[in-house]
């Protein structure tokens, strides 16, 4: 398909011998990809909120198929405006529905505290947050990922 | 108060023990940051650059506040649009006490000498901007910085 | 010009008895930047998409300027809406032009193929894109160059 992926001729000949595995739900061939640790920015984008939430949570579930739920490790730090995504999910059967799809693809969704006392945001009105999901300081926890090997991506 | 948090019992004990400190104004538990590098990307956001640059303001506040003035090393880039920052600072006096604030916490600002170049704007109109604040390229300081071991957060 | 330019006095000492050149078309002395590897994130950016894609081209062109093209590897990732770069390039000969000088100063401009799939965009009525400028996943790809040392960059 293209350079980099003929340049991998080597894996895919492996691959189709049956030497190594090629990922289901993957266009990738095997060895593309080496394991992953990434941490999301979700920080809010207006003024269209809710299309902004679903296209995070599209480029998350196209992660994890991308490079294979047991080679990625994804982390999204929720902060600011970032937190409404949680709020509207309270309401949302739907957006409830895929951050519990994600969720169970390995994804796990950190909220920051300080967001929450500032805002005076109960938790416990967020949906699917819980006490272990709080990070004292969200942008402290992106530049603190990124410190143990994290890749940044802010959609 | 989550997962991460209980499994540094250890420290938090040390630090009951007077054995380790607990920082001034931060939430988490001795030992939760290790010492940080973090970049800040400044590039604006219209249409209403007052409340992003209010946010990035306290973004850099509450990250400050919870690793601690000694164990983080800020420097924010500013560029294009971003640098209507310190135009606007020149006219609003909170917002000018804000930025000295800053980098009385020891946040280092940095503006884009291209972006001055471009848009013909002269140095000395910025709030408190010096020749020292200068570097030659925002984005490729951006780059530099990473190299050098920086996060990056782009609010 | 800045604390930090004072500080590179041997390089420039060097430069000016001849040693080690000052690089055609950048401000920086000589030295003051290491060979770079970097990753732009294109996502798009409505409401005004074609103001965004000008900004990421100029941002391009700056950065490669600064740092010398024999000096930094650039690769651009579009997906989701960025991917209007290339639509609009199809219709827009200053954009087509703007495009084709980055890609002779050495910048690759790589597509999200997953994109392409969900919202049933024809390659081939992309400006300018082969198959050999597809990857499999637009975010995956992100995290991938960040792991092979390319800082990140989301203007």
């Amino acid at each position: 398909m293209t350079t980099v992926f003929r340049s991998l001729a080597l894996a895919v000949v492996l691959a189709t011998m049956g030497i190594g595995t090629v990922r289901a739900g993957s266009e990738a061939p095997a060895g593309y990809y080496a394991d992953q640790k990434v941490v999301y920015h979700n920080g809010g984008s207006g003024p269209d909120e809710a299309a902004y939430f679903k296209r995070l949570l599209a480029n998350l579930r196209n992660h994890v198929e991308a490079v294979g739920k047991a080679h990625v490790e994804i982390r999204v730090v929720s902060l600011g405006d970032g937190v409404g995504l949680f709020q509207s999910a309270a309401n949302d059967k739907e957006l409830a529905g895929r951050i519990d799809a994600l969720k169970g693809m390995g994804v796990r969704f950190l909220v920051c505290a300080n967001t929450l006392r500032e805002r005076k945001i109960d938790r416990t009105t967020l949906y699917g947050v819980g006490e272990d999901d709080l990070v004292p300081s969200g942008v402290a926890e992106l530049a603190r990922l990124q410190a143990m090997g994290f890749a940044y991506i802010h959609p």
